[in-house]
């Protein structure tokens, strides 16, 4: 019998909208990205916020409340906001998980209500999964408050969660309804939080736009010093280049290539090896040192160029070095190394790796050599003691 | 700052192909549906295998085992097929879940590598979760082996696991490589399987298709004498029609309609009522007669039309009512009418019902009647209790 074809597109729309004061009674931003439903006046909603932010907000649940309430026309708030744990350790965590799917089903949060998540990529990361296989997908709005969830994770379509000590070993590419940066929440981060997210706008712009990279480096004090405006223009767009490349050739990542992945390899690995004592936003850096470093080695880019960056990195007050770098196996090999067949192996297929052939200026590579990534490390180590250096 | 908009379709292809004899070292069928993987020559692959086939089959693991290592050139087999046990209890078994999740970590199955399910519906969600979830998505292959699956379930684009007491609380939607229909399995099964997923060629030739609904009609008799052609022709055209409409309108189900669904909103519930003693197929026979009953109470159809249906169903082994239709909560109200707002619930937005306005037409409709439905509740007892009447 003849074979039956199946064959369809789906479409996939969403906003990324900036805001500040989201939930001030005035603000209707968040009534106008819920999509007009037919079926129903109310909006069903249901809020999850992660413990830190509501903690460095004290005011935030009342003023959910408050906004719901004001907007009961429209908005229909389920329960009082569900607070769970934030931290990529919520990732690790399949209670919280459990926890969340126990709401869903309490609360009545059927496929047309929404999941709205408010905090960190983890948060984000952990609600976002929830959200996708209750009810086989309720729709799912995400309110990232940190400058590496507004300017990467949380405006793209992925979640999940760890799983076998692996990071996001368990997760689905989802696309919310919508995403909303509020700038206000950038205010309450601690300075480590501020900076880590800076790393990513490194990575896409060193990858894919020298022009943005120019500005970081002119940027770069203001960044350190917290200046608000300077920051909203760098999230704006590496948020932009991203949600570009998501949209482009390959959304659901079929095949082998992932180049947003630049310096993630090694970050990965280090997230893990440090028990998440480097946050994402820092492993990526030392990840990023790495592999420029190793690009320089190679002879693809110019010492200049290699030097030009890593001092970007230090400038904004990245660490370039951990010890964990330099960890060995038993057989000798560096710890480290073992990353890229962790990384080959959750995208499957080929090893494809992201490296720099200029500032502005990626290219992948199948392959890289063992015995360079030993030298960049070393070269990694050096540049982070050069007080020791001068006494040699 | 001016909103992003993120704006992209996703492709899904995939084919449903019938065979016999899938395994044997000269059919290539499966190696051919196995897409060219330009990154290795061999294409890895991982067999789970529903209990109750390999039990019914007591020589089809070697038999894979044999084809694959026949096929070693372009098969890689990561490890001996995983047996798990079968039917809707393996659904409500989080261990299960876990277990395929440890086997995709342990055995290395990467987002390139091929997950093979081969089973009754069951199994089928229940893998396909895994294989959804496992590595944000690896590439999954069904191989149902039961009618219902190969003509229904398998063919679709759903998964999922039950949760809180609720069938398929949690699942995706995420489309097969390829569906593998294999005419062999059907010799094994039992009459009860045999016959239980016909009920859904009834279903879907009710709403869409009038000629189809006759050529049943006519084999009826041959259906039940287990002839292999007829049973063949049933599966392939309910196959068809089930991939039409699942690649119509809305694949992954965002709005509210669910017109394959007739008959189900009831099944579901006598499933979860019968602590699933009714198999699901059997259930969508009592939940069509059900609707036939009510859509003639109704007035949408003639009588005559009502009883085609219903004498079908009978003759093809059948039964129209359960005790647990009349079953009552304290308020008196019959508690399968809660599947109503269950339905509701799980779908989200506006309560949709598919009845019928004729055979082979369907037509949809937001609200039920309690005491409608309790009176066709009435008649089928009557119907199925035709000794008692003539006492009267």
């Amino acid at each position: 019998m003849k074979t039956i074809q199946q064959n369809f597109a789906v479409q996939f729309r969403y906003g990324v909208h900036f805001t500040e004061d989201l939930f001030s009674k005035d603000n209707e931003l968040f009534l106008d990205v819920l999509p007009q439903n037919a079926a129903a006046h109310q909006r069903k909603v249901l809020f999850v916020v992660d413990k830190g932010v509501a903690d460095a907000n004290p005011t935030l649940l009342e003023q959910i409340t408050a906004y719901t309430a004001a907007h009961a026309g429209v908005l229909k708030q389920l329960a009082s906001p569900v607070v769970i744990a934030g931290g990529e350790e919520a990732k690790n965590d399949p209670d919280l998980l459990q926890q969340l799917l126990a709401a869903v089903n309490d609360y009545g949060v059927c496929r047309h209500s929404y999941l709205v998540a408010i905090g960190g990529g983890a948060v984000l990361d952990l609600v976002g999964f929830a959200a996708a296989i209750a009810h086989r997908g309720i729709r799912h709005i995400r309110i990232p408050t940190t400058v590496l969830s507004q300017n990467d994770s949380g405006v793209g379509v992925k979640n999940g969660v760890n799983s076998f000590g692996k990071k996001n070993f368990i997760g689905t590419f989802a696309p919310p309804v919508a995403v909303i940066n509020d700038s206000n929440f950038l205010q309450t981060l601690e300075d480590r939080d501020w900076r880590a997210g800076i790393s990513e706008a490194v990575k896409v712009a060193l990858i894919k736009d020298a022009k943005f990279y120019k500005k970081i480096k002119e940027d770069a004090q203001k960044l350190v010093n917290r200046d608000m405006e300077a920051m909203q223009q760098l999230i704006y767009r590496c948020a932009e280049l991203h949600v570009e490349h998501i949209g482009g050739a390959d959304p659901f990542e079929f095949g082998s290539s992932r180049p947003l992945d630049f310096g993630h390899w090694a970050a990965h690995k280090l997230e893990q090896m440090t028990d998440y004592r480097l946050r994402h936003g820092e492993a990526v850096a030392v990840g990023i040192a790495l592999d420029v470093v190793y690009s320089r080695l190679k002879g693809m880019i110019t010492e200049k160029d290699c030097n030009n960056v890593l001092d970007l990195l230090q400038t904004l007050g990245f660490d370039l070095f951990v010890p964990e770098l330099t960890h060995k196996e038993q057989s000798g090999q560096l710890t480290i190394v073992r990353g890229l067949n962790e990384f080959r192996e959750h995208l499957g297929g080929k090893l494809t790796i992201m490296l720099l052939t200029g500032i502005g200026a990626g290219v992948e590579v199948n392959h890289m050599e063992e015995a360079l990534i030993s030298e960049a490390v070393k070269t990694l180590k050096q540049k982070h003691q050069p007080q020791k250096l001068s006494q040699v």
